[in-house]
Formats: C-alpha cells, sequence, structure tokens
C-alpha cells in the first residue's frame, strides 16, 4: 500500500476481505491465482471511493461495497484487455490467460462482471448502475476502437485523449461518481468530484505511458518500452514527433523497421529531447485542475487526502 | 417467428427495434453483423417476458426494454460461449469470432452486456438487477466447470441437469421472474412463473440435445450429432448408457476412437434404441410441470400462450 493511504488502512483492508471473497466463488484454483494478481494493485480506485465517504462522513459499509464493485470491474476488464492485447506481464505476475485457455479467461472476467453486477444490486441505488453501466460501455468501445484502427496512424494527440479517457479515466471518473452518489452529495459537488476522478486518471496514465519509456523493468513488473515495441503512440512520443526537426529512427521504429539496437536509439532519442518532461508537464496541468476542482468540497483530511493522491499519480517512480 | 407468437407480433417488433439500436451502438460494420445473427433466433425469451406483461396487463414500454435485456444478455453469452467452445456455426450462419479476432469477439460480448446493464439501469428496479447478475453468475459458473471437468466424464444424468440449467433454464427462469417482479406479481406468482421458465429452459434444451441427434442438418444450421462429435454426453446418450446391455461402439466413440463410419454407427445405435423416445418422454414431463405451475395464474389468452410455448418446445422439429 502507498503510505499516503495509511489514513484509511483499515477500510482497504475490509475492501480487500470483501474483493478476496468475491474473487473466491470463482471457484479454486483460480480464485487463488486472481487473489494474488488483485494484491499487486496500488488500490487507486478503492481509495478513491472511500475518501469520498469520508468526505461526506457516510456511513463505511456500502463504500466498501462500492469500493469492492470498482475493483471487481477494473480486475475483470484487466484480464479481458490482457487477453484482446496478448500482453504476458501484469504487476509482475504472468496474466491469466498465459497459463488458461483463452475460453477459461474469457469466462473469468464474465464471472466477475456478474460479480459486481450482484453486489451493485446490494447497493440498491439504479442511478450508480447506469454511472457503471455507462463507464463498463465507454471502457469496451475505447478498446474496440482501438483495436479496429490497430496498424492505422495512432499518433494524433486527440487519439491518444481518447484512447486513455476509455482505458483509465473513464473509470476514475465513475468510482468518483459513483460514490458521490452514494454520499448523497449535491449535483455540484457530484460533478466537481467526477472531473476530479477524471483528471486523476488522464493524469495517471500519462505518467504511466512516461515510466513505460524511462522507467526501471523491475519496479514495472514488464519490460521497459513495451509499448512502443507494440507500435503503441503515447503522450511522450507523441510531443517527441511534434517537435523534432528529423525523426527518422522513431518513423523508422514505428513502421516496424529495425531492429533492437534501433529500438533502444528511439527510446534514447525521446527521452533525451525534452518531450518526456513536455508530457510530465501535460499530466501536472491536469493535476492542478483536479485539485481545482477539489475546492468546491468540505475541506479537512479526506480532501486533503485526495489532492495528495492526485499529486502521488504524477510523482511516482513506477 | 413461430406462429403461435402472432398475437403478441407487434411487442415482438418493437424488441426487435429496440434490439438492433442496442447492437447498433456496437459500431459498423459489427452491428449489422449482429442483428443478421439475431435475427435468425425464435424470440422465446423476449416472447416470455411479454407474455408475462400480459399476463398481468402491465404497461408495455419498460416489458420491451426487459425483454432486450434478456435478449441482449442471451446474444453475449452466445457469443462468449461460441468462442469458448470453438463453435463454428450459429443459427446457420458463421459465429463472429469465425470472421473477428478473439479481442474483437472479447469485446463485443462485453459491450453487450454493459448495454444490457445499461438498460436495466433505466428499469430503476434493483431486485431485477440481482436476479440479473444471479442468472449471469450461474450461466458462467456452468461453462467454467464444463470447461474444467472437460475430459472427465460428463455422462451423468446428474451432470447432465446441471450444464443444461446453468446453459439454459437459468436464463428462461430469471426472465420468467424477472417480468413477474416488473409486473409487480406476488411472492407466490413469481415463484410459479420462475419455475415455469426454468421446466419451459429444461424441456427445451432436452429437445435441443435430441434434435442435435436426429435432427435434419439444414434446418438445424449445424451438422447433425455435432455434439457427440465433440464427445458432449447429453440425455439421449445418457438414456441410451442406461439401458443398453453392450455399448461398445458408443463407448468407442466418446473415448475419441473411431473414423466417420462408427460416428454414424453410434448416432444410428442410439437412435434405434428407444433412447431418443425416452429423453422425449423426460422432456415432457418437464412440460406438464411448468404448465401445473401455470395453474395459479390468471386464466386468460397470455396464460394459454405460456401453455403452447412450453408444449412448442417439444414438439418442434428444429
Amino acid at each position: 500500500m502507498i503510505p499516503l493511504l495509511e489514513p484509511i488502512r483499515s477500510d482497504l483492508e475490509q475492501v480487500k476481505r470483501l474483493l478476496h471473497a468475491t474473487l473466491a466463488e470463482i471457484g479454486e484454483p483460480l480464485g487463488s491465482e486472481l487473489s494474488e494478481t488483485v494484491n499487486g494493485g496500488k488500490c487507486i480506485r478503492p481509495a478513491l471511493v472511500i475518501l469520498v465517504g469520508h468526505l461526506f462522513s457516510a456511513p463505511a459499509v456500502s463504500f466498501h461495497k462500492l469500493a469492492t464493485v470498482v475493483e471487481v470491474l477494473h480486475t475483470a476488464s484487466l484480464i479481458h484487455d490482457d487477453l484482446v492485447d496478448n500482453a504476458a506481464l501484469r504487476r509482475g505476475r504472468e496474466t491469466l490467460h498465459t497459463s488458461w485457455s483463452t475460453g477459461v479467461t474469457v469466462l473469468v472476467g464474465d464471472a466477475l462482471l456478474a460479480q459486481a453486477a450482484a453486489l451493485l444490486a446490494e447497493l440498491n441505488r439504479p442511478q450508480i448502475l447506469r454511472v457503471f453501466a455507462d463507464a463498463l460501455r465507454a471502457m469496451v468501445a475505447g478498446e474496440i476502437e482501438q483495436l479496429l484502427t490497430a496498424g492505422k496512424a495512432q499518433c494524433s494527440r486527440e487519439g491518444y485523449y481518447r484512447r486513455i479517457e476509455a482505458k483509465t479515466a473513464a473509470l476514475c471518473a465513475a468510482a468518483m461518481e459513483m460514490a458521490s452518489i452514494l454520499a448523497e452529495a449535491d449535483e455540484v459537488q457530484i460533478a466537481a468530484l467526477r472531473r476530479f476522478g477524471w483528471e486523476l486518471g488522464i493524469a495517471f496514465q500519462i505518467v504511466d505511458d512516461v515510466l513505460d519509456l524511462i522507467g526501471d523493468e523491475a519496479q514495472l513488473g514488464k519490460p521497459a518500452g513495451s509499448d512502443l515495441r507494440q507500435g503503441l503512440v503515447t503522450l511522450p512520443t507523441i510531443c517527441y514527433l511534434e517537435q523534432a526537426k528529423s525523426s527518422a529512427v522513431v518513423d523508422a521504429v514505428l513502421a516496424g523497421q529495425g531492429d533492437e539496437k534501433l529500438m533502444r536509439t528511439a527510446i534514447e532519442t525521446i527521452c533525451a529531447s525534452g518531450a518526456v518532461d513536455a508530457a510530465l508537464e501535460e499530466a501536472r496541468s491536469h493535476v492542478w485542475q483536479g485539485q481545482e476542482a477539489l475546492i468546491l468540497l468540505p475541506d479537512g483530511g479526506p480532501r486533503q487526502a485526495l489532492g495528495a493522491l492526485i499529486e502521488y499519480a504524477v510523482e511516482r517512480k513506477y
């Protein structure tokens, strides 16, 4: 657990318990395997939900359930996405589909979506179900778009933002919106918290994409530069292409040409160009906008914790 | 459309419109492809929902939505199941995963689950969401169990009933339960209608399995005996194995031995043995139990239509 979440440790432990009970319903040995993968997560999304509960001093139990819903949905989407993208590693562990068949992997994701729906039913709030469904639709639509446009140019800033919105910001925004509905916040507060979640998600994903390029392989739990290796253009590369006078090496790598040596040269070229700083600066501007959204909310410990959490999104090293 | 559904044609057309609008949200060309596949269905599940609405003279619009939810969930499960089982044909058409990648197929199923959840949210009834989630859990758990026990003996009657409950009866029962909750039926009526749906689903699936063995390939839209070819033991084979003095040919086929000629001999042996009649008799006993459940409900056209629908489950030839 990241240190700044220490004040809500006991809540997060309750969420973990609920989460493991939910995963256990899938049956063994799948349940245990899923539990280990889930343990490697940073708990950002459940923390968002818990902190909104604290912000409005709302009763804890239903927030533990909602935080579990969010993490179960997140886990289901990771399982299907890793299968779709044929990713071998996640959080330093082998992905589910590397040790299980496609069939089992598909069904485990479906089972988790069913569990999330069952927990949502217990919350008894159709308005929350609507937000959940919209988030799931946005996430899946983004993945479908990415698949169908793969191979074509994905180098536009606009296309990049659409992708990371679907991949990360949609669920963070939905987590904040669902939590604030559950806390019976007013419309203005709900909109502000949703906005905060969206900005946090965007900042978080930009930094993820920067770390993919410059980060330490052991800490990342996956090979450095893996996006570029898959032909996936992220913000640092976009910033580089916008500013570079000549981008022959990077162009060649994106066109699928060259060997490992050229790939390393391309990564070093992007890193040396100031594009990484430009991308981080852009992430920081989302952090500021997220912090601005918090001004409308009750001051105190939970608000400060949300502010610290969005700072963490850009300050972290892995 | 099967003739006995003529009285609710206009409702079913409304459902089709909603359904196609829902599928269209997936985007082209996937939406059109899905629409064509859905058009090949018998509309049994939507009809169940509509008839419950008529039974209680409840307002139509929300029943159209619920019928769409049920058909969307059914379609999502067929798409994922056909991928999991690597089935090439469905309703005489190529399955989605034969012309699209695994990734697209997984995501289209997920997108449909999201759409179903969005429609459910519009119904504003958490109790219905609970039934939906439980049905999805049961369906997926059944498929996972089937995958994990594949290769092992699946010849027990108990195992067979567990499988067809998950595959067919769970959703038919859930469709009836959700519709009767929406119609504000009382507890006794809800239980009776759920029971009816369960019996109809079981009878329907037994007959499906019989037709797979004896049916006409052109009408079925898939090769005859396809279950046995995949090593899947269904009720006619179970009845045969229970009564046969010597079952060497069928045993050999189930052990994966022999050629096409032996397979045809096995199919003919089962068909000639009276096992098909025994299985159909068993399906008929579920029809009677379903009809018995209807006694508790208001008499009139809709009840008679439900009675006719469960009759149709065993009388149909494809």
